[in-house]
């Protein structure tokens, strides 16, 4: 350590020149690189000088997750990669960073969420805003056509040539038994396609450049009343008032194979190519659908139209719904065949759809290789899911310990430490209390306020005759148990609950 | 989308205007930013036009990791974290960014490897170096004074005022614990003490101030020779060849408690009071470690120095050891008493220490949480695991498929398709090829290539009986099994491989 007067000096220093820039009204970088400069000084000194320069906070946007938080992250988490696996994927990871340039052009308006990194030798870099690009370049990258895979349990995606709808269907499947599974009440998945979308954008006269902003606009409906959207188009994006009020039509429709075959016949939907292709594969999609019966929750949703520029195909979002006493009914939920009584929708908790051309942006050569993927909103997910345990009056262990291994008598730390490394090599959880003489008391509130369903106690006697006390934490039963059972024991009173 | 002349105008327009700066030779953010722009056109084009401006590549210093490599390291991950939950750890997680006062002047010359991001919105934020500096913030923030925690598969702490050397004791034996498992060979962990360290530099004569930077040197030992460690205290960091000589002398001590009691008798060292409370420690430790059967792999050397600012006590790294004909004998080895014939280190897999200081820095009032934790170098084990996985003929799997669902015959997707949700919903691992016809060729090959072991296999005669025949792929048995029984025989077969 340098010494503290010599320090202490050069934060006298230091201080002056941050007074200085200050005063000329300098940059504020360059302002912000000599106090951290000064700040660096002060904590070298450590001592009480040092106090009081940190702001004790977590930078904005982001949290922390306490023990609590995580377990329950833990148990979300569990439940959507089983759902991966048992659907056959693999996994792949990506860095949280990638070159700006393999970002930049494929979100549309979202983009401007991106986080840009300072210059790293010469190298543009951005933090990543989803996983789907980095997905679609690790692809053209790796030259590979055909993966169905999850990542960091929440994106699965199936990339490859196949028979229409077969694997659109099956992420619809997937989003239905995360979420049921979950229980985090009832739910609802929307599907519409973008060829659907962009076919009824032309019919009702929207010029081609307007499509993507549109849809934008469109997608606002979930938070937004119809009014407002319709103002939006019309003020703000151009539209004619009639234009508007043709999408306002459309938009307002919700259903099921149905509604597919209905619009099939529409005179004027059934002019555009686009949404006639999107309309057979949408009862396509139902007809699987039915196999997996999941209808009961499939929505086929006019308004749904996902902001993201790299959509080609069926698009979806799953919201849940909350039973609220007499719903307002909106005009979307109007002409619904399915949710019209089911309550409001309280926020999307899962999205995706197809993006047959992300792939061959980042190709060389163009090549495309179709993808249909699907997100699972965890954050979302985690904080209904963290409320229900709030509400709930079920404690949640943080620690999956079976057994604390304790002592009523002095002098015993050396046999407890022995015993619990014999423990932690027969593949027992097992915790020890870091005191040379602790309390019993003290030893069994700790199993109380953790969970540890089991105290395995050792004394004189015990030692002597080759045996340890075992006590169920909950019962206060205690029974000898011999040194070479020890194990079996454990393993078989922790099993049962 | 806009109209593809109109974005081949603007796309020549900005063609220019990135001519005319490089032309001025203006700042290169600026230029930079104008690249972009138009590549953003370009994107938008699509098409022939559109191509060749994506570098297909991830950032500097990061990499993809295909299904493989996560196979890998997924039971990399699973192998730490049991032994983590089995020494009753709870998790917690920090952002992946901090506000970058948090981060300065707490690690001493490695600092320069943060990396900071643009200001985003008056906040300066850096990616995070370790998950010791959050760790600490999180504790200083939520007033914790006692936790034991792992957080992503790596890192593991006990935070708390305990009786000495016992949780010290617990971090050696859990690295111990986790490289005897992942079975990556001999290894070795080095122990030492700060406080060792600074006496050992006090009565060598290194002044005060140069406590930290000659540290930083004598860290270098395990890459460089002892005369280049020399040269660069001597001619760097200006030291006198005496002084220099003297700490030589010492850093080629290795040993066990034995060396721990004769330096509490060496004339000079134990002038030193916080040499000789870090030897006393030492001995206490490794009567923790007998008791623990942990001995043989751990090795007091007074060489290893650790780079980073904030230990305080004892301080520890496992290195690999690799066997190689006839190793040339290092200075360090010499005075070894373990690993002296053991071959050389592969470097450094793990390391930690204690950090009685680093919660301090960050509470408003100084109040100081005594930490002790260990970091597992996952990256390091990781390669070490694929290069072994890539030598040996095991075939990894990177799926965890019980039963593909197939058919000899057309016209049977549906069927397909229904079983598959049968078995999905009953929890098995099972996949359906996405075509409507496949051939029983190409599904067979499919288990054989990602390693499936079972197939359930649909025709009109199954049907009819209501049964699937079931098919183990490496012996090429079938058997018909009732529809009924699929889902247990599926769980009986596979839960005896």
């Amino acid at each position: 350590m340098a010494d503290k007067a010599q320090i202490q000096a050069a934060i006298k220093v230091q201080g002056e020149v941050v007074r200085k820039l200050k005063a000329e009204k300098a940059n504020k970088e360059q302002i912000d690189e000599e106090v951290a400069k000064l700040l660096e000084l002060k904590a070298q000194l450590g001592g009480d000088e040092g106090k009081h320069q940190f702001v004790l906070k977590t930078a904005k946007g982001t949290r922390d997750y306490n023990p609590k938080q995580m377990a329950i992250r833990e148990k979300v988490f569990n439940t959507i990669v089983s759902c991966f696996k048992r659907h056959g994927a693999e996994t792949i990871d990506t860095p949280v960073f990638e070159l700006k340039e393999t970002l930049t052009g494929k979100y549309g308006e979202d983009s401007k969420l991106i986080y840009d990194l300072k210059d790293q030798g010469g190298e543009l870099l951005s933090l990543r805003y989803d996983l789907t690009v980095p997905f679609a370049r690790y692809l053209a990258m790796n030259k590979i056509t055909n993966i169905k895979r999850y990542h960091i349990a929440k994106d699965f995606d199936i990339a490859g040539q196949y028979d229409p709808m077969i694997p659109d269907a099956e992420c619809l499947k997937i989003v239905h038994e995360i979420l049921s599974e979950l229980e985090l009440g009832d739910f609802r998945i929307k599907v519409n396609d973008r060829r659907i979308l962009d076919g009824m954008f032309a019919v009702c006269g929207v010029p081609d450049e307007k499509f993507r902003t549109i849809c934008s606009t469109v997608d606002k409906l979930d938070k937004m009343a119809w009014e407002d959207v319709k103002n939006e188009m019309v003020k703000d994006k151009g539209l004619s008032e009639e234009v508007a009020d043709q999408i306002g039509n459309y938009v307002s429709m919700q259903g099921g194979m149905d509604l597919a075959e209905r619009l099939l016949q529409d005179p004027k939907l059934s002019q555009s190519k686009q949404a006639c292709a999107g309309l057979m594969d949408m009862k396509q999609l139902f007809s699987y659908l039915e196999l997996f019966q999941v209808t009961d929750k499939v929505v086929f949703d006019l308004s749904l139209a996902r902001g993201l520029d790299y959509y080609t195909g069926i698009i979806y979002e799953a919201v849940l719904m909350q039973t609220l006493p007499a719903p307002t009914p909106t005009s979307q939920e109007q002409n619904g065949a399915v949710g019209e009584d089911a309550g409001v929708s309280v926020g999307s908790v899962a999205g995706g759809g197809r993006y047959d051309g992300l792939v061959g942006m980042f190709d060389p050569k163009g090549k495309k290789v179709p993808c249909v993927g699907v997100s699972i909103g965890i954050e979302r997910i985690f904080s209904i899911m963290e409320q229900k345990a709030e509400a709930s009056a079920e404690k949640v262990r943080t620690t999956e310990t079976q057994v604390l291994v304790a002592s009523a008598q002095k002098n015993l730390l050396e046999e407890r430490l022995r015993l619990t490394a014999e423990l932690w090599n027969a593949g027992i959880k097992a915790e020890v209390m870091y005191k040379k003489n602790p309390k019993l008391l003290s030893q069994l509130q700790h199993c109380e306020e953790t969970g540890i369903p089991l105290v395995a106690i050792l004394g004189e006697q015990e030692l002597k005759d080759g045996v340890v006390k075992l006590r169920t934490v909950a019962t206060r039963e205690e029974a000898d148990v011999s040194r070479a059972e020890l194990v079996n024991e454990i393993k078989k009173r922790t099993s049962e609950s």
